[in-house]
């Protein structure tokens, strides 16, 4: 088996309890339970529970889960008045990345390295992401920033104090079941990342800043916002079709087609294909939902001709018209991302902290091929720089 | 060969260019060169360039390459205000997390992913971190905060803008040296989570933020804080030996000793030890220097008679006491050793988004195997929370 250079894929790297993708058969499973019933039956503050402690909260559990929630909604005000001094153009996720650290300055179990001071951190996180990016969208648009209403749901809250208006009921539940469709992916870049870091003993909150890095990326979390562009610039456009044959002609990527690890239909593209047709017609903007279905369609049949059955939808396909529609502007929906995985990060991270799935896991710390120059491991002569000009014998990289 | 729950520990995951290490001889590259030489010869402003261009520069570059870090090294304003913000008591490892996406949104750069593009963030960041974990140490303090002096260099003026006073160019020089040896070391955690990262074309920013967060770790480069809290407990224990027998007695580790990588002496312990002692007597403080030498001896011996030979002082052993006699606070050693990877953080960076060692690198994503329920395959049944009430046949943490 090659490992070098391949991005360690298809490595089973640790033991997991946490999820379980069958990316032939096309199943996400999170601590025992498919996706699709969890976002047909479940919520998201029941889910992260789920993800967090291993099981399903009994009645009171899950009210008492709710209710610390909802009361660590409060950011902590030093860290509001840092977004007030931070340059309007700012994007979303350097704003989250910066914002982790700040709020672990004002966690008072930052220290606490039991399971349950893990667990009460994860809850101000979960509780608090949501606050950081509403309030960094009003504060960069110069408008004021709402309070959390102790009254309203997870995703309810969050859509409130983006618009300062409640969502419908159906809007709400419909960014809930995204948020559970997103909370967790195995051992996916970011999650990698929080693991990785906190395998140092770092607390959760640098593993989780790290998380919010990784995700940044185009080739993960920030693909929802790529569709996005593509589904705008594509809004005038008579030939759909054309568009999408061209860009495969040219060997050119369909933004939010393709997965690592699913070879078949990502299952949560299947649940937001519905939540986008259905919320894109009560919100009267049914088009851009209509140009993502001719996309899939005619990328699928011209894949197929070109031998390429395993490119599919994703998870960012349909979530870019979904969060369209929520009036989620585009650079904001790599953070709304975000505010779900932190559920699956803090679970990882107490996971890889707790040796909760397995032996007591070690650093990660890999090793590299070194393909530079050494002279001969004697190391090559230095010379000083006045004799140096353009020196030879020296590697170039 | 074994790899799940191993932290990837011995692993090749993919070719580097930038540095080498032979664990069982001891040896050290940077770039073709060995690290007594770097150390001897060379100073921080020119290993740094070393590790971002594969090359020495030659005079013009070099004086060329000191100038532009002299004049990065303004850091934006509201940062520094920021910095005002936040609790004094918050750890300097987390304001440097916090501080690194601050400086992402004041880069023109940030967006240009060209190779001279994230050279010139390099710079950026080799500049900055200095000037704000100066400026936090100062403002936590309730002291004034010192302009960087564009006429010192880059470890002067680090300890120019921490004490405001010029340090002595014995103390100078032994600063830049500690910057060289701690530059870069191959893929450590935090370089790894720099370069996992950036895998998924995340900027720079964000990938340096991972590595911080790595570091902070006592496993990682928070180690050399645990060390120097280790020499102040000992400060006035009559009986060193004994405490350190005692220790090994009970199966504790010495904090500071032993190493993933190296089975014999790390060759920078070796130079940090020599400095250790001169700058111990230069500034009257040699106690510091003596009690490492005493736990250094004792636990050699005892290791020994142990049948463990190959638990050796590693770079953070003496490089507590060093920058104890610098005047720097134990818990700001281990930002100074960021301040120092930043180097290799970026130049690895560089190496992962150009590929410059190998063929174009992949995502690092890799799998895990699942060890939970799944009731199989079909998912476990989703029971409703009111006919829940700590339901059985839901897999435990």
């Amino acid at each position: 088996m090659r490992i070098k250079n391949m991005g360690l894929r298809g490595l089973a790297v640790a033991d997991t309890k946490i999820s379980f993708i069958d990316g032939e058969k096309g199943i996400l499973i999170y601590r025992g339970f498919r996706i699709e019933d969890l976002a047909k039956s479940s919520n998201f503050m029941e889910t992260a529970f789920l993800l967090l402690m291993g099981r399903l909260p009994d009645k009171s559990e899950a009210e008492a889960f709710q209710r610390q929630v909802v009361q660590a909604r409060r950011v902590p005000a030093f860290v509001l008045e840092t977004l007030r001094l931070l340059p309007s153009n700012a994007h979303p996720m350097d704003v989250l990345q910066a914002t982790v650290p700040l709020l672990a300055m004002a966690d008072p179990d930052l220290r606490d390295e039991t399971r349950d001071g893990n667990v009460r951190k994860a809850v101000r996180l979960i509780a608090r992401l949501p606050v950081v990016i509403a309030a960094w969208d009003r504060i960069r648009k110069g408008k004021d920033i709402f309070d959390p209403n102790p009254s309203l749901g997870h995703a309810a809250n969050f859509l409130w104090m983006l618009h300062g208006e409640n969502p419908s009921a159906s809007m709400a539940r419909a960014l809930d079941v995204c948020l559970v469709l997103h909370a967790d992916h195995t051992f996916n870049a970011s999650t990698f990342a929080c693991r990785e870091v906190v395998s140092t003993r770092a607390h959760m909150y640098a593993g989780v800043a790290a998380g919010v890095g990784a995700l940044s990326g185009e080739l993960h979390g920030g693909a929802n916002a790529r569709v996005m562009e593509m589904l705008k610039s594509l809004e005038n456009v008579d030939d759909v079709a054309g568009w999408v044959r061209g860009r495969l002609d040219r060997k050119e990527r369909i933004m939010g087609m393709g997965h690592a690890v699913y070879k078949t239909t990502d299952p949560r593209a299947n649940i937001l294909k519905e939540i986008s047709a259905r919320l894109g017609e009560e919100t009267g903007q049914p088009q851009w939902w209509r140009i993502s279905k001719t996309i899939e369609e005619v990328a699928l049949e011209e894949l197929e001709k070109r031998g390429k059955k395993d490119i599919k939808p994703n998870v960012d396909f349909y979530s870019a018209s979904v969060y369209h529609v929520m009036g989620i502007p585009a650079d904001l929906m790599t953070a709304i991302f975000a505010l779900s995985r932190i559920a699956g990060w803090c679970a990882h991270i107490i996971e890889e902290k707790f040796a909760e799935a397995q032996e007591k896991p070690m650093l990660y710390r890999p090793t590299a091929e070194y393909v530079g120059d050494y002279c001969g491991l004697v190391g090559c002569t230095y010379v000083p720089p006045e004799e140096r000009e353009q020196a030879a014998g020296v590697p170039s990289a």
